[in-house]
């Protein structure tokens, strides 16, 4: 089924005045050669299956799809009956508005590749959250649609260390990584809202079976399908872990502050004891933790950051979304991993190690109202009975 | 209006298996000497005003009614009208099921004892939240009720500093402190559940106007009332400092605990990350911040006070029912003035420094909420309008 919908672009200037050029400033210098890799895939679309189709893997198949170098198979649960029908209803800030979108094909579930001989993915990009400590793991879910040394994974997912439960499965595939600050989130089913613009950046995560220029070329290959609609700005970086560090300085702060004070990106800015007490003591304890790891992300990124969405987006970031939505909150990546780095480097961590065990117990709860966690019953203590 | 009320005792052995006799272990030792103080009282019932009618409240007009040394009258608010239709249906452990209880007078609002000639109150009870960030301040309200120089103002509320400012408004009365952990909510209006049994501990604010030996005598004297109808358990003590801080391991730790991450005092017991990596670490820093200040609070009671309310009751304290309910929630008193202490004498205090910013940031959402802060409208930055 090829895509087809209606699309009104986005006014010229996409870029909100006072706001710097890229959302990645200050960031590392740019590779911006891109050389065509997987030729045979420049003549045929490359065929990408794409698992998570929210609020960010929505966008991500409107990118590939528009840029005409991919066929997009996407794996939908709770909105796949509203896709078949209607499509996806889209107010972006990259692509305007968009309405009836359906990415090439549609699927209820992972499909089985050679169970049902289907033809190898050259991609298969992860855009779910990532919750370890609630099964199941990533690398079972997408097990069955992997060809072993030819599927290139990519992870546009946050946090750290995700990649090693993916290499540990498949040691002869690529697997990279995808930095994006893509602020999009579906406020009802099919219905997505689009208001900070996606710009990425895709590099390769070090797997010690594949060859390196192979990996590379991937990542340069993604890197030109993903952006080839204009529609967003797709870098090439070859330091992941500092793409991934600097990010946290936004995702391991200013995340978990919002979803537990219930305050937004917005509001946090306004309230003095979220910004100054809250969200920059705990960016600079990312900013140690990041140096004692070979990372030096510069002071003034801690007030670009916090200052990314503008106040009056009052935007909830993911983690904050979740809560109110009662769902699983990804924490253990993006809080935990780098508290335990830092901590493991001597760095000190008081906030942050408030911040994730406060997570821990919010997860906790969440788990025993879905059943995961039994506790012995109520008791009457009033002696009434 | 005398009080009148169906009284349906509790069995006799109300107190919890398991449990100590003493809610209050390891304390320091009880004065049992109760000397009667202020002779005429004890002919006349004491003229009390209580202000402040919800879980605590009522079951404080309950001690003090059913003792038969104390004439109570209440200022309500919300449950006024509940209160003088059908009174309060009481289910509680100390004193069975209470049907249709009225103090002996209620009242809609502060009265002005010299505008409308009132025969002057012996003691003003001050069960309201203590919520300095927020107007208007407790003096202020209670200023028409207070005859200078002769009433007494028992502070039964929690956290620290808490008599400096009534002090300074009333230089020549005598300020008491009440410090129990009597456990009980209003469900709703006029319905409350005693669950945690009082016991309370009494004992004079140190000020320098008055006499040392008026005070005890008004301390113990109000002792002798609120215990005298044996339905609690009410102790005098010189050292209010002591017990206070005591409180703290409770109220400081575990109270805001609770109340950020959503789960009651059985919860946090049974999710470790609650228990040992939150609430024990910012036990340890107010038993830290105490023994600066002067008062060693003995190791053993972080795990009393942890373990204080049995985990099947699934208390949730005050301060996460504030918030559950769309409170304001009390804080300054009883995280931000201990948390000061201990910082003031060097204390390191990171558990309780992140806790108290937290609770500012949460304070600051329901400011708003409340019309009392105002924030820039809401922007649309999708591009496509």
């Amino acid at each position: 089924m090829a895509p087809s919908f209606s699309y009104r672009p986005a006014p010229l200037n996409t870029i909100r005045p006072g706001l710097p050029n890229s959302r990645h400033f200050p960031e590392r210098p740019i590779d911006t050669e891109i050389t065509p890799a997987f030729s045979t895939m420049t003549v045929d679309k490359a065929n990408v299956l794409l698992i998570g189709c929210g609020g960010i893997g929505t966008i991500g198949a409107l990118n590939l799809e528009v840029g005409g170098k991919a066929a997009v198979t996407a794996v939908l649960r709770s909105n796949y009956e509203m896709a078949q029908e209607k499509g996806f209803h889209i107010r972006s800030c990259d692509h305007g508005l968009v309405e009836g979108f359906r990415p090439s094909s549609i699927l209820k579930s992972v499909p089985d590749v050679e169970k049902e001989c289907l033809k190898p993915f050259n991609y298969i990009v992860c855009t779910t959250k990532n919750i370890p400590d609630v099964p199941p793991a990533l690398a079972e879910l997408i097990r069955p649609a992997v060809t072993p040394g030819h599927s290139v994974i990519v992870l546009a997912q946050n946090g750290l260390n995700i990649e090693k439960p993916l290499i540990s499965a498949f040691p002869d595939n690529i697997v990279l990584s995808g930095v994006s600050f893509c602020g999009s989130h579906e406020v009802e089913s099919g219905e997505i809202l689009h208001e900070d613009y996606d710009e990425i950046f895709i590099g390769p995560f070090h797997n010690p079976n594949v060859e390196w220029s192979a990996q590379e070329a991937a990542a340069k290959h993604f890197v030109d399908i993903y952006g080839a609609g204009g529609k967003t700005k797709a870098h090439f970086t070859a330091d992941v872990g500092f793409s991934r560090w600097r990010k946290l300085l936004y995702n391991a702060c200013l995340n978990p502050i919002c979803a537990l004070t219930d305050l937004d990106t917005g509001r946090i800015q306004l309230c003095e004891a979220g910004a100054n007490s809250l969200v920059r003591p705990a960016m600079e304890e990312i900013r140690s933790a990041a140096a004692a790891c070979g990372f030096d992300l510069p002071a003034e990124l801690v007030d670009f950051m916090l200052t990314l969405d503008p106040i009056q987006m009052y935007n909830p970031p993911s983690m904050q979304v979740d809560l109110r939505k009662g769902r699983f909150c990804e924490f253990e990546n993006i809080v935990g991993e780098p508290l335990r780095e830092g901590l493991k480097h001597g760095v000190p961590m008081p906030t942050l190690t408030v911040i994730y065990n406060m997570l821990r117990c919010v997860q906790w709860r969440m788990k025993e109202k879905k059943g995961l966690v039994e506790i012995p019953p109520h008791k009457d203590f009033t002696n009434t009975k």
